[in-house]
């Protein structure tokens, strides 16, 4: 075993902190307030190749592992996490295509997705298909050389401001096996934006419901053959989730060095809030559990890369116990900075808002721990298989 | 012992509640979103006698206990935390001028404060005196008939949109018998409003800094003799813990409501939420946490009403228990709409948000550990005194 | 409303405590060590009332109402947990004689069992019926003017030393309906004994399992009409909750006690423990822990004396809160003792084990959840019926 | 990075777990019941080299890692827990002899400490001096060729029965500088043993107070130069959280196991446990956090191994997260087997008993924050230097 990052991961990890610390940070809590998507920004992060990360050197991305991958969205999201979170759905969304696309499709989008030009989004919630995403009701229809999609999605990150929607539709049967994977050009006639929606948080990205009333796309744009849109859905949630777990990691991390800052500056009662005992009992908690948090993405994410037959039950766990561990990290950091860390001039309350929701999406927690007990009670009581 | 409402207490509770379904929370979520602050409302509120719930009939008020003013509180807030915190704020502030003040200031101001002619500011905290308020540095310097005030005030509620505001200045020596309390008027030349704070919540009230730049008032105007503010202060901090209490209360009783109809609607893998054990045990949880919340508050109301000798100790433990646990439940409610606690069509988010502060004002929750901390401590190991 | 003790509680409280401090806590430890069942402390306990608490006057009993009970079932089990908790349990199966039994049973056991000449068990849980005590076996067969008892019970208190056992035992039907009680002599021929079981607590009462081998018994031992016993049981649970909430209680407040006097003796690092502020917050939230605990076992025993609606609701959700809150509060205060907690020297350990059990029996603390869950979700979202 | 076992990994892993199943398993609750520590297994322990496992090949140890010993004493532990226990302390103190020993002194006693002719145990804990070890009062005073000890050491593992006692004691000045480490024999005249102290759990070895009165020691016993004493025990201390973690790790992995096995058989409500949703997220959650708790002793071993910076404050947040995350988990778990975990039939509550102490020992969890924190506080808001 090595716990330790290598040469090459520290050096992109330097990097990123640097493209987080100047091109990220100093912005991000205007963006939050303004709802300002940094399309700008993005595109100048694809020339560091964050919009590829893990898209293999073939298809034109850096090829790197799921775990160095992580490694790099952690400092950016220490930046701004609603941005990077987007960045990540762009990640995922592209992979899809790099991943089963055949090569006329992956020639006409993938460089244009790798190199900025086009943004992406990831397409499967419905109204009525949150966590059952099996039961989605958005319908392809082959017609012709054709197909024609009808129906809506929810939820949709990027929604309104991207070029290519990769949309998961039924294409057959009820259930998970009658679902295909479409690549659908953002201005395609018939589909249709909803309002940007009002959130919480990630201000900084639009989130809008589509709409699809006979939207038209070429058979060509069907990614792999039809019925496999469920699987590439779920393989894509498996990095997916820990995506977004590196991006709480990053939120947590910032939120635990300002924390840190904080209690140094500020005195009450004639001392340093650092010589408090119980915020230092706190502060340690918060370190504790941040290290925890990140040993179990990176685990996940070598189970991932190493396709490890329980990747995915890793992959639910790190999302599950990182996303709630950093959330109540920057909650804990928001109060320890009192009546500061409630205004917007402190980013703390921002960190509690962006990482609010990296609890429910890409399959809530509570479906996190559905996968979890699934898996562990097949395992008839022996533990060993899932080691 | 007797825990249950009585007549005329349910008959308040019932016009709160009326009050709030019809005046609060149609509006709550747009006041929210264009940071309105809703001052006609606020005075409609005062025809029902809810800006001078516990002030002496003798006084104008309507001469409630804390315990019941406490009710109507909670009700007025599961219709509107940010518009029922301000409503406290200005209960106390008029309280203190009820309790402290001598009769021709109270004529002068205390009619208005109760009719809503004018609404009042309790000016205390400073930006290096926050939980340690003791050490403040607003200075109000007697010239002749007058006092002159300079120094600034932080995190003020309702600065700038209020008519009055109980400042706690400094007119002695360092340290809490140096503080006096004085009644200043928000028009008062050399009082300067700094911007309506960006904060997470509490949008539907301005929040700003207040200075104060040789702003000169009559000596007539001090409340009680010189070196009694910090006692007033302490003393109206007592209530003013359980009035926040209570709207956190009101949030999390609305959310917990909010809930269980959500997981009889929304349906998932074939049935409704409500079928789920893991979200039943949930619920069990919040709506347990919820009791005891309510009778955490009551009960130090009761110590309150009766100037138990431990008054002091029952609303700290109060206001710490029930702003966690309800902050913890509108969070979790929030977690169980999935998707759509995160958007502001629905009232999660903001419930999350409008409570948060409540763990951090009126004293900090980890202030009020420090408060029950020490009573414990002087008690050389038998509790029976404290209860 | 009003949170105070009477003149009458405090003079009976006052009475238990020194009774506790007397007969108990000078032996809970030896009793504890050697699995000692102190049926002579017991019977001087009945002197006092303390076997027929809430019976009522008519029936010999002192009449006093279960929040009273409490009081002083609380002030006891700070004296011995085991003990206490046993006593609780023989006032319960007293008093389904006392309220349902017909007058020539009554005048039978009764006068024994209040004034402690006959001890009793409550007989309701079998091995595969344990939290559904619906699907109970044991079958009391009708034959001429007796029944004969087949089956068998498990974990049952006091099984081989008590002289009445109140048995729930099938007489029709498949489900609660077909399920009577029946006061069972202990020493009748066909009842067997097993071993004293070994347990990690509440080692000064003995739990047996007991076995019924053609158990005969007069018909007229049957307390109350057939089909009524499982009606019996349930409602003799409501109050055989907060009688275990009440023993957690009372071993939470002598933990917590005994922690403030340690922390003011123990000296490390040059200073009291007293002195540092971490310990001083994790003492502030268990007295807060505390007193919300006890205040959901008051507010559920008023509940129960008022035969409010909910009562089995409030009961559900005291038992539940109270034995979390409480066996947590016992191990924390191991925790601040140090390696001393450990040691059964000291009684932290002891209480962390006694109190251990009551998270458990009297219906699961999951089981208490369902109860809780279930009403709530019949409220079609609004809570104003449950309060 | 890597967080796969490798292949002598996997190997040594399986025959500990084979050695725990035949050796240590069958016989844990008896040894627990009769107080009876089992010298002629931990001897049979010693045949597969599991004394002196991190002890140099050099020196006669296997001379695993850390981290391999971690893996081997997690297996070990979920066979029994108190025994391995004691098995890891005897390695660390006889791997002080090795590290530090000269060789004359190690020729002597290490074959025996690692062949289990010899039981070795570390006294440092003294009744003034727990957690503020720095603070120790027994004195070594040189005596021409020899050192004589007086003083008392308490919570001594294996005292009485163990051969070789490795003593922190007083050479010098004041405070953590003054102190020497000693090799003292068992049966030494002047050493005197206390009764077996009664505990919680641990039952399996004895714990004593031992006495030092006069004992003579040849001045060839001191282990390393005066002085060097509090660094070694410090030192050994790193490695002792792991192998006390690792020991949580294992019991917490066998009761998870007890419970995925239980939850199968135990039907309720006419289905099996394994069916209701609560316990399966509870479960889950299990599940989640020993991986996590592992990881976490895994991060630290391997920091240790390689002599990283912050192996210290590593190995700290290791042993306070495996062993609260554990204890909770084995309590958990007792909790789900309802009324047979309180039992001492079925394992779990002696899980409960034995875990309970790894919070307390080896430095308190407290003291693991007050480590954490003071690296935190150092790192002026900067964190990258300790990762």
């Amino acid at each position: 075993m090595d716990f330790e990052l290598d040469e090459e991961q520290r050096l992109l990890v330097d990097s990123a902190r640097a493209f987080a610390a100047a091109e990220l940070a100093p912005h991000a809590a205007d963006w939050d307030r303004d709802h300002h998507f940094p399309v700008d920004v993005i595109r100048r992060a694809a020339e560091q190749g964050f919009l590829g990360l893990y898209i293999s050197e073939d298809d034109g991305g850096l090829g790197l592992s799921r775990l160095t991958s992580s490694l790099i969205f952690e400092q950016l999201a220490a930046g701004c996490v609603a941005t990077t979170a987007f960045m990540t759905i762009h990640n995922m969304a592209a992979n899809m295509l790099a991943c089963f696309g055949d090569q006329a499709l992956k020639d006409q989008w993938l460089p244009g997705l790798i190199g900025g030009e086009f943004l992406a989004s990831y397409c499967l919630t419905e109204p009525d298909a949150g966590s059952d995403a099996g039961r989605l009701r958005t319908r392809a229809r082959r017609d012709g050389d054709d197909y024609v999609l009808d129906g809506s999605k929810c939820f949709i990150s990027g929604a309104g401001s991207t070029d290519v929607l990769i949309v998961m539709a039924r294409t057959g049967e009820d259930g998970p096996k009658g679902i295909s994977c479409f690549l659908v050009p953002g201005d395609t006639p018939g589909v249709k934006y909803g309002r940007n929606e009002l959130k919480m948080g990630w201000c900084a990205q639009p989130t809008r419901t589509i709409t699809f009333e006979g939207a038209r796309i070429p058979a060509s744009n069907r990614i792999g053959p039809e019925g496999q849109g469920f699987v590439y859905a779920m393989k894509g949630l498996d990095g997916g989730r820990l995506n977004i777990a590196s991006c709480s990691l990053g939120a947590a991390q910032a939120a635990l060095e300002q924390s840190l800052r904080y209690v140094e500056e500020r005195k009450q009662f004639g001392k340093a809030l650092a010589e408090f005992q119980a915020l230092q009992f706190k502060l340690a908690d918060m370190f504790t559990d941040l290290t925890a948090s990140r040993q179990m993405v990176r685990l996940a994410a070598h189970k991932l890369d190493h396709q490890h037959a329980e990747a995915t039950l890793y992959c639910a766990m790190a999302k599950r116990f990182a996303t709630d561990h950093c959330f109540d990290l920057c909650n804990q950091a928001l109060q320890l900075h009192g009546g500061y860390g409630y205004l917007n001039d402190y980013p703390l309350e921002r960190w509690v808002r962006d990482s609010r929701v990296h609890q429910i999406l890409e399959g809530t927690n509570e479906i996190m721990r559905v996968i979890t007990a699934r898996r562990l009670l097949e395992q008839g009581g022996m533990l060993d298989n899932l080691l």
